[in-house]
């Protein structure tokens, strides 16, 4: 029942603890503990600790913990909480193993990476990008775990996901638009009837169709359309795309994800009632079935940098209407990062 | 049935557009029409407009309009649809006003100001405060009509708002917690039973009261707590506030908006889980009911700017479960504003 506390680490002679529960890394004839297993350990009544010959408080445990583990308190929560639903969870250094219920270490491989987080630290893609490619690579499941203020935990799985569609191809049928202002105006009935009625694109307002800037720079990139102004002078492909960098911070990000969802034979519309760039629907048979959209993708820089209140935001959101939401980014070759809360 | 259209705008002899429809403005015997109006009324075909002996075209008029006016795309795509929606809407330089249902110019005083704002436009708060601190004189609401790419509409009601509760007042006993990194730790029944129980402050993991840095300042703030960290060491509430600006960037504006919201008695929580820095409750009776929130409020800066996206996807949420979406600002006195979705 008893564990040493040393310079060293957290010692127990009871191998049981790991052959039973799972806990501590066995070195030879003894079982190392985590700070965390230690603290779960004494708390449940299962252990003591000792620092010589005088047992720990869980107080003394715990502040001794917080002295030496960078994030103990949030790291401790996750950990008992998982342990609570019933997980075997092997503690590491950044981050914690968990295995499928009814697993544990040696019997069966682990299922999760868990990546503990402050609702107040900011995550980079880049790390969350680095962490998807160890995940990838050793075939894992990658979890959030979002720890808030009140140190009430939301898991999040983080994966990459592929969209491909099935909408049919554009056909060779051209068209001539107006750029007017920040958007594209089409009073011909042709318009209507192929870009809108069969492709999908732009809204109908009592037989104009209006069709968004990305939408415009798409077409135009195919050849399908010319532009003018309201004036009548000719647009070129270039001009339109000089204002839509005028009007939007990251217009070349947002139409790149664009045409890759395009070119993939998805369709896509804006996501703007539900605070995303895009939702995009993998097949749609006619304009009256626009009805559900599966995804709602939402464009980011290489650089950017979540805050788990905006991540919690979206995802939420998301949710909320059924759809997933997922985060674009990339250059050259596009990236597809699915989010969604899980309940473990 | 018809107008006509010059260098000094368009006008018409028909009064009962006026009378019957409220449309345009009287001069002497003639109508000056504004330009929505006129695209509309010829789109209904109510009436031509002549420039000298020629009609002019739906598109030649709207053409005209769009280098006439700015975002003339958009206005017209909101006069168009609340015209749609039988309200009687007359058209300024900025925005429109909007009469109730059946009323009109010169017989109903006007109810809302409606402010046209294309999705990919960004608002300053300080343009919002402005035109609240207009309506409030006239005495009329604040409309925002979003126009999202594709020419979609989605309109927002904007007003201030005063925050009061019920919470009964804090009382003096004293209290002695940790400060462990980011969070701050009590082991004594007592934090748990009075701070939690009857004062609803943080949240009880396992006997143990995590209270989050704004709490503690603020508890701190009343005299009611110290502080020391894992070596033991006494923190101040210097020291304390200094941690809370060193681990989140609007530390002081989102402790003053907290401190404003304890000491007007309503019962202020984390609003992580909807992306927003507060829920707040006007009344709670005892821990267990703490379980739907009027309001969630999220703190800005003075400079803050908001973008229609970003409105948008905070409003929906809060509705999606049955909350107010509440952005606070100020320096020294608290400011907040309420934004929710109308449907006209």
């Amino acid at each position: 029942m008893n564990a040493v506390i040393t310079e060293e680490g957290i010692f127990s002679e009871n191998i049981e603890l790991h052959n039973r529960g799972g806990y501590g890394r066995k070195e030879k004839s003894k079982l190392i503990l985590s700070f965390e297993e230690a603290v779960y350990l004494l708390e449940k009544g299962r252990i003591e600790v000792f620092e010589g010959e005088r047992p720990l408080s869980r107080e003394e445990l715990f502040l001794r913990a917080s002295k030496t583990i960078k994030d103990f308190e949030i790291k401790y929560a996750v950990y008992r909480d998982l342990r609570e639903r019933g997980y075997c969870v092997q503690s590491g250094i950044a981050d914690f193993r968990l295995y499928p219920r009814g697993g544990k270490p040696g019997k069966t491989p682990s299922e999760y990476i868990v990546l503990v987080i402050s609702e107040r630290r900011s995550i980079p893609l880049e790390e969350l990008v680095e962490k998807l490619e160890i995940c990838r690579r050793i075939k894992k499941k990658l979890i959030l775990a979002i720890v808030d203020e009140e140190t009430d935990i939301t898991y999040y799985e983080a994966k990459w996901v592929d969209l491909k569609g099935e909408t049919s191809e554009l056909s060779d049928e051209r068209f001539q638009g107006y750029l007017l202002n920040d958007r594209v105006i089409f009073w011909e009935e042709g318009a209507s009837e192929i870009l809108h009625r069969r492709y999908f694109f732009g809204e109908l307002v009592n037989s104009t169709l209006y069709i968004s800037l990305v939408e415009a720079v798409y077409l135009m990139s195919k050849g399908l359309l010319t532009l003018q102004d309201a004036d009548g002078r000719e647009i070129s492909e270039e001009e339109l795309i000089r204002r839509g960098r005028e009007l939007e911070e990251n217009f070349d990000e947002k139409f790149e994800v664009y045409r890759d969802l395009r070119d993939k034979r998805m369709v896509v519309k804006t996501g703007f009632k539900f605070g995303a760039h895009f939702r995009v629907y993998e097949k749609v048979e006619s304009i009256e079935e626009l009805y559900h959209s599966k995804y709602l993708v939402h464009v980011i820089r290489r650089d950017h940098v979540f805050y788990p209140q905006e991540l919690s935001r979206a995802v939420r959101l998301a949710h909320g209407v059924r759809k997933s939401m997922v985060f674009a980014f990339g250059n050259g070759e596009r990236r597809y990062i699915e989010i969604r809360r899980v309940r473990l």
